[in-house]
């Protein structure tokens, strides 16, 4: 095969008058019509049919009938123009007289698949016939000519089944059940028992199935056949499924299917016929070894199915070594040409070879980076299209354990939301003391915490759990927050599974699990498996993941930092390559065993003397937290952010104190502890409020209770002080959260000014600090010049702005956003991805205002987005600082900063193929 | 007087260097080196006493020392450059030889009064001394000059007091009590009773004072007195009441106080003098009648305090008919000057008239009205100018009964928010039920609903009740905005009130009140009175009203329509002009008692199929009100918004329920009502939102159950058509809430198209009709271009975009907001006056983007602003259609839109002084 014969295109993609316009490409015998490049034309299939028979490779010729046909199919109600019909009929004569047969005619006739294909690879969701052109005739001569009548009328009866539920709407059902009635009939356990007469008494049910639904007869010609079904293809485009799979994956629904007509091969013929699927490397471990699995005498449905074992593909090796190293020539070619690892299936006919499909192969996050190192030493690929062969999210992987699939059976008992990744394997518990309670008895216990959901009270059992899961909330619920945050698996919102706290176990469809009983999560897809499996563990200093990063960090200008709260986080961050805090929120340090009491205290003075007392405790506390971090930071910018959350959430909850004091009142009214409750509600009630979210929280606390920014301010400086004359730099910038408008920027930083002067007085060594402002309310972009004015750096806190903006509370989202995004109302989960044009939009304008009124302004994102790959390219393009995210998506974040970096520079993405 | 004395200006305006800078402005003699236009230099004050100086009225003659000193003595730190004081000497130097007598020396002392005056009034906010001049060698002169040594030391007395106080900062309460001491030794009850030697020990007492507390001695140097006094005038600026009235009244930080020196007169030198206050109109009926009162041989703080009861002005005319003449000549040629109703302060020294201040005086709306059209008659305006003579506001009065507060002896027991103005008489209730029990018992009885706050299910108490009062809730409180819709009075968040439902009592300092005690509210300023008052009609047919609206509306652009939910509100809001509803909420519809069972089955139902029939019951109920709505406004336009709340707002109370069940469980296991409120419980639980505002609601609700929209919009369209055939014109705008992009607008679109269309076609007969959303969410403002494709009309919902863009909870913003508005954090209440900076950028940004996108696009504004004057003013500016509020504003948003079209037509705003 000469390198030339994949530059034979044909240029015809501009958009020509309807008569003359090209609707249907051949491919066969050497030459095809299309070529890879056709994608939108031809659909993946297509355009990968066309480039592999250019290649010379051995693919059973065919036709594609192209995207615009189905366009005008759906925008002319059902109805196709005379011209495609007259290319279709022209294209099936090339083919006969090609192949020398008849589609569905003579002693040898021709059968034909009709396959859907788009141009976004959307795997199994559209329908595809298979031997199409049999009919009671054919049938016949099928079955003389192989001497094989069971394999001819095996092949009917999948045509009626398939026919008859995708064109002809026959409900599946139907056909399902006269198949099983017919095995119980012969006695037979399994399909491939049933004999040539069983067959064909199959075929007359089907046929009179077809009779009866639908009041015609099953169609006997073979071009009506064809028509019908590729029509029924292009109806496909449309189902329930496909529609709901381009909205989860942000698939345009105007694009509509190709549809690829070519000549069946069989691969269940005999011993000398078989198929198989394949991998140029191993696609788990990136292994440059030949990899995959065959089924001799069996089509590709069978070795999907599962019912027969396949045989590793080196058996191949023996058994039919000449196919073997056709194959193997043939895959190695591919790759070559593809320039990426493919995923191919194929056929042996009769001992004859056949390329079904060639794509490039989905691959874990490991093998990802092990090909783009060993491509690159091949000289296949250069260094920086390297950067693009791994996705971001990719790199996760390192940073967690596994679980080793197969070591158990492996028994799935629902899914949720995969929250935060990585495998996690104990025993369920049901609150959080327990949890604590267990591993403090026994260090070596392993505890899953299950929660209906978390609140922050749960932090500390959830900080000893081996991983969380919960029945309610979404990828930004409590618990999927904080473990990211912790690095720590979470499955989270597993609607199936109901949790009973007060028995003390979990229902999942007919399962009961109880306190104790060994489960398995899978962060990384959202299963939740039975029993105790083994995992495998992270491996964050891999050599490969090291060269792979030294290629693609100096395309990197924006910084990565790590959102850390404790010093642990700050030096696990650290490790991950983090240049910096983005945000340490000094609320965490607060629910705390040994805080959350003076916290209390503090919330419950009445008044600013009190409070003062319980902030005395309070500082010491807070101070040596951040000298923790200072010192782990040596000299990093550390970005602390005062107080955030609305004071309620440090105390009991509302309506347990109501029970609570109801109770009292009814059964011991005269109890001591009723007057202390009712007092503690008394508190909690004017703490209430309808909308927590938007309530007494962020700087307006601050602005409220002065005392408290001083205190925090106060242990941040001292802290920072004591680092300092350690002789390690610090670098500490204050945040002040919630901002709204200048007037609350100026307070708040006004106090914190003066406690750093008193605090560089009195401890008479300065060190250089900066004071400056969340953008998460809508209003404080809309005015970010005036902002910008008192503060000195921006960090978009892109959670709360998208809630405020979109007016989604993110607590209850999952009440109707799920809904929501599968109806279309919403293109996707705006917490998960970045909205640019809403809330991008606001990023935006913030930065550009903000710089306007202050060009050295510093401005980087602390959000979950931080960590995002499409919402780091926007941050990018936006022109920010820094982002920041959790320690365990500092990796993803520097790989996405760098590829968005790199593209621009390059002005490619280095031949990345989706 | 000619006209040419007003003329006389000296235009030294521009600054220029310091030591050329004119730092003292003369006044005396007949001429002023300012005039009425410098209130930047001068303050209102001064600039006021050289107009009238100017004018020729007998002013006492003094100078004015500039604002920018006082600017100066800030920036400075408490320092005035040398030439101030030189200005100043020189100043006192001339007043000195025109008096033809020396500050605090000689025989004949002269005397002077120090004030402040700033710009901006502010009245009573900043300091003022009187008596300046005096020592212990001068007031023996004046003792001896007046032969009244009483008086000599009693303006000592007082001299040293508020020198004291304000100048030396001695607390004021050391001479109170030294003052108090001297009485009971003295024996006497009353200050007048003091005779010369009591006033003789007071002023040594005093001086003690001053020296043990300062440690020098009251000063005696008379210069000295006077540049002290200055500089604590100017000091005064920035006291704590003068920067929060400041804050309340949006007034600069930057501008400073002027401080005016003026000779002294005394009012009580004995029975040929005296002092008084006037208006020259009725300023609480507009009649043209001279009106005031006056004290002889008094001090204008006598008439102030109310120690002894002033005399009608007519009096005068019996005692001093020569000086009433002079006054009455004076105040009309003052009238005529400033062609407006003035507001004048005059003492008599020895049978001399003196005129002390002069200003537009202020007015109720009623009066407001009536002499601007007199005025017009009269010829001193022009009706161009009477537009602007009425504050928008003050048409509410129009609208209201009044308390007639001369009836009774009113009581005030404390103030709250004037949540929604009127007066309202009644016995106290607790809960709705018992309001609609005792209104239902006896048709006469009039009860006022005391509660902590109000929610929806308090409606038809509310209903019943003449007016409501809550202990919580701010301006936007559920019970605020409610009753503005009903036009009923509302005291709301009366914080000092506990309301005890259970003791059916509230408490207020130390009164108690109980269930069936009168109390009178007043809804326009706030105040709770003891009692039951009388009150005055309201008079929304008003002649004199009609023919001040009939010179304001040909200048309004801007369409004005009412909120209204019910038939008839929608009356009500035609009789005051409104052009159509903007604003028809249809969940109200769904509280009302026959309705809320069939509104909770449709909530509790667990299909589709078990809601569709509960809906089917609502169908008629809501279709009739919409028959009802149509047909009163006869073809103007009626826009409907469909169901916005969150579900749960139609159940009982999670907590309550949450107590229910415990309780039952702990008292009566096996009550079948337990099973029945634990099944409510858990659905109540699963409508549970943290953040309700930003939850499940508006356009959410439409798309999650698509039969809730086809129920309402068939009651629409049913009830459009079927008044369409009684031949009245209808013209339905069905708004879709919470739109935050296009798809979701489509979603909501189609359904109301495909139900409109079924209507028709089932009733043989169209109707034209409109599909549009709310602007509520910042999102739909950012992307309104998009939005605008799908969307016939734009209405903004201005208090949720404020909501969100400020990310403040209107039900929980109590809680910080007033402490916020204080200390300057937030420049105002947004929800009362529309934010233009940050909320108003969206509203012009999605004005414009829309109408980029649709240039016919009709866009409005629903939101509580809607009847604003100042966010009206700015809707204008954006270029709005329309604005809509509750009916009881539409007269308010009238005259303010008329008056923001006129503005930009005159170029001016007809004179208008604030």
């Amino acid at each position: 095969m000469s390198s030339r014969a994949f530059s034979k295109t044909i240029p015809l993609r501009k958009p020509i008058s309807p008569a003359l316009r090209r609707y249907v490409y051949f491919f066969g015998g050497g030459k095809a019509d299309g070529n890879k490049d056709m994608k939108a034309e031809l659909g993946g299939k297509g355009a990968g049919l066309a480039e592999m028979t250019n290649a010379g490779l051995p693919v059973p010729p065919g036709f594609t009938i192209q995207t615009e046909a189905c366009r005008e199919y759906m925008r002319n109600g059902g109805k196709l123009s005379p011209e495609v019909d007259r290319q279709m009929r022209e294209a099936l004569s090339r083919l006969e007289a090609m192949e020398g047969r008849k589609l569905g005619a003579g002693d040898n006739p021709l059968l034909v698949s009709v396959r859907s294909g788009a141009q976004a690879s959307m795997p199994g969701m559209m329908d595809t016939i298979l031997n199409l052109g049999l009919n009671d005739s054919s049938v016949e001569a099928l079955a003389r000519r192989g001497n094989n009548p069971r394999f001819a009328y095996d092949s009917y009866r999948r045509l009626i089944h398939m026919f008859g539920d995708i064109v002809l709407e026959v409900p599946k059902r139907k056909f399902d059940d006269a198949f099983e009635q017919q095995k119980k009939r012969s006695g037979v356990q399994l399909d491939t028992d049933l004999d040539t007469k069983a067959l064909k008494q199959i075929v007359e049910e089907y046929k009179k199935i077809v009779r009866q639904h639908t009041g015609k007869d099953f169609p006997q010609s073979p071009l009506e056949q064809l028509s019908m079904a590729r029509d029924a293809v292009f109806r496909s485009w449309n189902n329930e499924r496909a529609r709901h799979y381009r909205r989860m994956n942000q698939i345009s629904d105007d694009m509509g299917t190709a549809a690829s007509v070519q000549c069946m091969v069989f691969g269940n013929l005999g011993e000398t016929s078989g198929t198989g699927v394949g991998f140029t490397r191993n696609p788990s471990t990136g292994a440059k070894e030949f990899y995959g699995e065959y089924l001799m005498n069996a089509q590709g449905e069978d070795v999907v199915a599962g019912i027969r074992t396949p045989l590793p593909i080196s058996e191949l090796d023996r058994t039919m070594p000449g196919i073997y190293q056709q194959l193997r020539e043939i895959t190695s070619r591919l790759e070559k040409h593809y320039r990426d690892m493919q995923d191919f299936e194929f056929t042996v006919m009769e001992g004859r070879l056949y390329m079904l499909q060639t794509r490039n192969g989905k691959r874990a996050g490991r093998a990802a980076v092990r090909i783009a190192l060993d491509m690159v030493e091949e000289g296949l690929i250069t260094k920086e299209e390297a950067i693009f062969r791994v996705e971001p999210n990719q790199l996760y992987e390192f940073l967690l354990p596994r679980l080793d699939e197969t070591d158990a059976k492996v028994h799935e008992l629902t899914r949720g939301l995969p929250a935060s990744p990585g495998a996690a394997v104990g025993q369920i518990i049901f609150t959080a003391d327990d949890a604590v309670k267990k591993v403090n008895g026994s260090k070596k216990s392993s505890v899953i915490l299950v929660r209906s959901e978390t609140t922050p009270e749960d932090i500390h059992g959830m900080e000893v759990a081996a991983g969380i899961l919960t029945s309610r909330g979404g990828m930004t619920s409590h618990a999927a927050v904080v473990t990211r945050g912790m690095g720590k698996c979470c499955v989270a919102g597993a609607g199936e599974i109901h949790v009973d706290e007060k028995l003390r176990e979990i229902r999942v469809r007919n399962h009961v699990l109880r306190e104790g009983d060994w489960i398995s999560l899978d962060g990384s897809t959202g299963r939740v498996l039975k029993g105790k499996l083994n995992t495998v563990p992270a491996s964050p200093d891999d050599p490969e993941l090291k060269e792979f990063l030294s290629w693609a960090e100096p395309f990197r200008t924006m910084k990565v930092r790590a959102n850390a709260d404790i010093p642990r986080d700050a030096v696990q961050a650290l490790a991950f390559g983090a240049e910096g805090i983005g945000l340490c929120r000094t609320e965490h340090m607060f629910f705390a065993e040994d805080r959350i009491a003076h916290m209390r205290a503090m919330i419950l003075a009445t008044s600013e003397a009190e409070r003062r007392k319980a902030l005395r405790k309070l500082l010491p506390m807070q101070r040596s937290d951040f000298v923790g971090i200072f010192r782990a930071m040596a000299g990093l910018p550390v970005t602390i952010r005062l107080l955030d959350p609305p004071l309620h959430e440090f105390l009991p909850r509302r309506e347990d104190l109501m029970v609570e004091v109801a109770l009292l009142e009814k059964t011991n009214p005269r109890s001591p502890k009723l007057a202390e409750r009712r007092n503690l509600l008394a508190r909690v009630e004017e703490l209430h409020e309808f909308n927590p979210m938007m309530g007494h929280r962020g700087c307006r606390l601050g602005i409220t209770y002065p005392e408290i920014s001083e205190m925090q301010a106060r242990a941040i400086f001292e802290a920072a002080v004591a680092v300092a004359k350690e002789k390690i730099r610090v670098s500490p910038e204050v945040m002040i959260p919630l901002i709204g408008g200048p007037k609350e920027m100026a307070n708040q930083k006004k106090i914190v000014q003066q406690v750093a002067e008193e605090v560089f007085k009195a401890e008479k060594l300065r060190v250089p600090y900066m004071v400056g402002c969340m953008i998460e309310l809508p209003r404080a972009a809309l005015i970010a010049d005036d902002i910008a004015g008192v503060a000195e750096f921006f960090s978009f806190g892109t959670n709360d702005l998208t809630q405020l903006t979109y007016g989604f509370s993110r607590d209850d989202i999952n009440r109707f956003l799920p809904s929501y995004v599968e109806r279309g109302s919403v293109k996707q989960d705006p917490f998960g991805a970045l909205d640019r044009k809403g809330v991008g939009r606001l990023v935006r304008m913030a930065t550009e205002l903000g710089r306007q009124a202050k060009p050295t302004l510093k401005v980087g994102v602390c959000g979950e987005h931080g960590g995002e790959p499409s919402s780091i390219e926007f941050f990018y393009s936006v022109g920010l600082d820094y982002v920041s995210c959790s320690p365990f998506r500092v990796l993803t974040a520097r790989l996405a900063a760098a590829q968005a970096a790199a593209k621009e520079k390059l002005g490619y993405e280095g031949g990345r193929t989706k």
